[in-house]
């Protein structure tokens, strides 16, 4: 079945720093964008702490939607012009798969709460069964607009997110190890944090791309392209993403919200204090609109709140986080892990709670991309067309990808209070000193370890 | 008195999308960063509701302020490097005066809350006092820092920022018609934004700054880049900043403050949606400290709670602001101004209430910064210094200057429920059909009006 | 007729850094490219000696060629997507026009010779002439390629050239205030010069643009970036076009090519030294084919055999053009140009003879297009459409330009010889302090008129 | 000794679209640039014949050597600012060796001639040693502006171009694997090609060099950057560089020179076309004056006379590069390269002679600077400093470095008339298809190798 929605009489644009402009031609794209549970991506942040370390990446989830979207439309596009399919079966592309290609780039990412990484760990919410739930249930606006395309659209558009559409092309455009979502969030981080490392041929990419019956290819003389977006890939992940500044800010944050639960729980968080927003999620019994009401506004206001609680562990992880005041953090790796339990004693005799005052972190949570076929849940491979049609998988002609295919990338870090690293004299001066002995460039070490070296 | 902070061991730096990094050299402007009055400048928004028309635009009033000092930092450098003052009064640069112009621009908007404008307007109060209040007042962990370097020295910032400093140049580099704040938020504002109307070439324009006894002076050869950078504000007032859609988003956050207001003074609000943290806004009896747990984020957290009020108008308007549904609108001037009675009572008619449902607005009230030295409060005007250090005003060697010279600029516009432009058929129809009959092209005529032209 | 040219099967590209790529879809572009004619533009600089002031600006015409034909590629696309005609003189867009349109934009200055307003001036050239000679005469490349199309295409992309072609919306799109050659020149040289004087909202103004039965209009609410294009214009000029260094070494060269044909004339030149390329233009008697051969490095190389010859006034100004030595300046008006033949004088008793060592030259040669429909050759002028499809005049409706409107813009300018700055001590010392009284603030001024001030 | 140079009572600027600007504050250096030797980098292309693949990339070896300056000019800053030398043998920076750095780095290009590497090949001159000669003989006037300074200053210069300076630091500022050379080229190649693969952080490289007694180090916080930039380089290799069409013309411009020359040694180039300026290089007798009259307009000069002399390969040729009409050309490798001669054979059936019309070439000629420590000549590697100071090796902490290091990249090419492409009936036609047995996915193959595979 074709599905079909009007086009609208002018095409409307949306200002974007990234693509300059978003090209909206369809009535159902622009009703979609002016629903409640889609404007409410606004007031959720893309990269939740990171703003904290790279102050100029405050940009939302609502900004990243609408360019996966609109690189989503600048694919389909390019293939109607190029490859349109004249029979069934061909492998080229199906121009009537576009709308419900468009509506899952557009909502892919619908389901996300507040500071998502942290929220789902410490609520045990999934974002990816809430998004489902919001095209799927006729409570949301969402999928009112998207049942008026067709009764079995708002399902459609959900399998595709889900990858279990059909058309590997159309899933391939959301989800795979080079899509229209990875696409846009590299360039759209490295423009707002300003750095340069997400940087890639867009343009270039586009046009090598093209459809072939397993799914998306791209031609080899795109090779390089297609390899430096990998690399940018790689790049953004080590130096922005894993950044210890950034993961320390979500360790506060989980502890401040694992605390606040465990108060609650207990009866001792304050009537004062009662965070009616959060509430459903505390007794852990919560509707799909309950969800849809949280944003980063809610919490931190709640946080703002708590700032004040009679609770000192409560008000001081507020204050840690809504002033920005960071733990430190230390590497430390399988020959160290035994040393932990010790520092863990040195940090609760100068006078902070282990449970709520230091963590293990590993940025291997945050999985890189890294191609391998080998895995349980095999990615699908990028594949490079020849001249002649045959297909190449890229790690074996790209020796920079085969360097960091299938390697987990990252580290493990320690997180603890600044405090530790004082060197005034205070109370606690002699646990400091001890403290320190365990650190040297920027590694847990053993005591004895340092060595002598001359620059 | 010279004022000095001990310098960094080594510099610190911040990536800026704008200047690239934006260097921290004093440790008293680290501490000042680190403050709980700095840090929640990070919730609040730089440009309030344009986010909703410009999506892009979602920087805070943080990222505003670093880059504020930057700026400032590399004017100062560049003045103490060519321009080093021999002997007192010969109008060249001291450089004892860095370290207050460099907090100066760092605090410069320390005082502003969630959506400054509108906020101010309901609830009479003033950013520029609570800057100078928070600066002296000893209770602010920003005083504190300040106390630190010398015990006038919160005053001596707070007098830079009120424009009392006795070195003019000191206050000229934050305060006039092309300063240190101005240029960082044109280029910022258009950065962010995606449009390119802010960009004015700032490496040219520092290079031509000069200091001289009465303040601060252009190169002539520098005379098209400050042409340039005066067209480019003018641009981005036009067409950013008077955008008819975020004044319209601000009519409905203006209509949705008041009606707050109104019904917790008449005691309607209800106790579940009591919003803890404006209560002393509303009671009109605030302190510092509840002033500054205000951010974006605490007042569209309460609007959330009000989706659900029973009051109707309440939780309309709460629904309008948070999902995005703007007002429409149209110009009308002092020959359309009797009609707009009319379209209040057809407005009524269709069942909205005009108080707030409707609103006059003008951009005037954002005022347009041209040069004009008859005004009541004239501005210091543009001087640019000839080869024999004469100086002559920028508007007489440049007509584009001139052009917009003293012109206020903008447009007055009238706001009304979109729901009156409804083409469908229900029961207001005739009303619909008549309130047309008000509007040609954006603006409100005489319904007589509409001529016949053939294209 | 309708022309068409195969489509490519696979469309190509060029890489450009302004547009990205260069998409070239129909056999016939590619071929034109091909041609010798075309190929001999990547040997002649787009900005002549503005390179030696801006040295970023080395680009060639043949970059900006391909710069206009993707400029209009892009408006002819928009245009066919949302303005088809549908009927004969409807006033929409005619989709079978787009090949002469195309093919028109990329030739408009095929008949461009090396540094092109000088080398006119001496040899009497025209490149308008010429470049229709290209067009039209069977022994070129070019005329070959386009007489495949059809035996009157020739005629009729010239004629579109020419401005004589019956579509007014194909002449506009190539010549008119707003055209795709003042578009890409604009981005492109502000890109190469590293100003950003140049630099306006290229994607809006595409987006706006429509066809109208008199040619084309723009939709009003772009007004702005229209306004922003005529400003930047205004500002390439005066910063960049304008610039004295360039317009010195201008002077330089003609003076230099003026010696030369005079010497030649004379049979001075030398046989050592004859200028093979150049002598049928030395001797007014040249073909289309030598014309063809001449480019920057021909000249050059003449001037660098020059280096050496005996005419000691031929061999010094070669070393001033290529050891990039410019004459210094003064602007003059009315009121001091009586005093020039006091200069001239002096530099004659310095030991420089007038005729080859100064001269007078106004940046009004080179005309600033404001709008002006009073003009003898009144311009189209640039009209905006409304919402209802009525049209209004661009300067009525925007204050900037208004103030810019029918203004001639530039200077008036006196060049000389540096050795009249010079301060040392030598025999002519006498002269020069006298010289120096002339002079101030970059003016020409009568030696009595230097005034007191203070700064 | 301590050479100094007058500073200028105001710094110079010269505008660069790179860097925006390039600051010149030593008399020295101002005077260098207006040296007649340095004025003539203006005439030859920095990229030599990959201007014909990327149309942009016109810019001239001048742009680069101000660039080269300028990122000198700014580490010798940042190393002032933060690593002054205390006592001699600290490591620190000794300011006093700026300007020895700051000359080598403007000069370091200076004795480049047109289209160096064929230039060269041909004619068997050597640019480094021209670059001495042009240092220290007393004929240039180079040499007599750095002679200005002081009496070895010249040879000084040179020394640090020659590597052989005592001081490393210096040394690498100009020659290493990550100097201020390949800097700037990979960023001005990339932005004049309008391909961003050579763009890299280089505030951040910058701002994590520091000096140590063995040369120059990076923060290893800053380990990703020098990484990026690695990778950058490679790219810029593989994607620019190594480009098939540009090499393809250098075989040509190779085949052209090499035929001119054949024909002057056997008297047969004809009088009319005696290449003046070339003539004292086909007689192997020139002096420096004679290779500093040469450019790329001297040569492209030379072969428009070319193209109608009577020798039909020199003027072929000659066609061949001035229209851009490049070979074709096919990867091979040890297994095929015993098909050659079957290739030439039927080449020179067609009517082609293979000496003038076939060439192998591969890219690794133009060495790819991998670091391998084990090499022959060992090149300087890159040391990152940790924390507490001591060094470690990039390759050892980067798997992406790791994977590119000592490994030779690029390919081996033949080329070919495209003539033999050719798929019209003609004389020929046997030989073409016989031909394109030989071809297959971009590669030489034996001709049964083709398998068949459906897509």
């Amino acid at each position: 079945m074709l599905e079909q929605s009007p086009l609208l009489t002018r095409e409307k644009v949306l200002r974007d720093p990234i693509h300059d402009y978003i090209y909206v031609q369809h009535q159902v794209i622009l009703d979609l964008i002016n629903t409640k549970e889609f404007q409410r991506l606004r007031r959720i942040k893309q990269l939740g702490t990171t703003s904290l370390t790279f102050h100029g990446a405050e940009h939302s989830r609502f900004t990243h939607s609408v360019g996966v979207y609109e690189i989503t439309r600048r694919i389909c596009d390019n293939f109607q012009r190029n490859y349109p399919t004249k029979e069934a079966g061909d492998g080229l592309w199906d121009d009537s798969e576009k709308l419900v290609a468009l509506c899952a780039a557009l909502l892919h990412d619908i389901g996300h709460g507040p500071y998502s990484h942290t929220f789902e760990h410490i609520f045990k919410t999934d974002h990816e069964a809430i998004t489902a739930q919001i095209l799927t249930d006729p409570s949301t606006e969402i999928n009112q607009v998207l049942a008026g395309v067709s009764t079995d659209f708002p399902a459609k558009v959900a399998s595709v997110i889900q990858k279990k559409y059909p058309n590997p092309q159309v899933v391939q455009l959301i989800s795979s190890q080079i899509d229209a979502d990875r696409m846009d969030y590299l360039l759209r981080d490295s423009y707002y944090t300003g750095t340069n490392y997400g940087t890639f041929d867009l343009t270039r990419i586009l046009r090598v791309m093209r459809p072939y019956k397993g799914g998306i290819a791209f031609d080899i003389n795109g090779m390089h392209a297609v390899e430096d977006y990998i690399v940018s890939r790689f790049q953004m992940y080590v130096q922005v993403y894993f950044h210890p500044i950034s993961r320390s800010m979500e360790v506060i944050l989980s502890h401040l919200l694992h605390r606040a639960k465990y108060l609650y729980e207990n009866n001792r968080l304050g009537l004062e204090d009662s965070p009616k927003l959060l509430i459903p999620l505390f007794e852990n019994d919560f509707s799909l609109d309950d969800y849809l009401q949280l944003d980063d506004g809610v919490l931190t206001t709640y946080f703002t709140e708590w700032r004040q609680n009679t609770d000192t562990i409560l008000s001081d992880l507020a204050v840690r986080f809504l002033d920005r005041k960071p733990f430190k953090s230390i590497k430390f790796d399988a020959n160290t892990a035994d040393l932990l339990p010790d520092l863990e004693r040195l940090i609760e005799s100068a006078g902070f709670n282990p449970e709520y005052y230091t963590a293990e972190n590993d940025s291997y949570d945050l999985p890189y991309d890294a191609y391998d076929p080998t895995k349980d849940k095999p990615r699908t491979q990028i594949e490079l067309a020849q001249e002649d049609g045959s297909l190449v998988e890229l790690s074996s002609v790209s020796d920079l990808v085969a360097s960091i295919t299938g390697k987990v990338s990252g580290d493990r870090r320690f997180f603890f209070p600044r405090e530790l690293l004082k060197s005034e004299d205070d109370l606690f001066v002699d646990i400091y000193n001890q403290f320190r002995t365990y650190i040297n460039n920027d590694n847990l070490i053993h005591p004895k370890e340092i060595t002598q070296h001359d620059n």
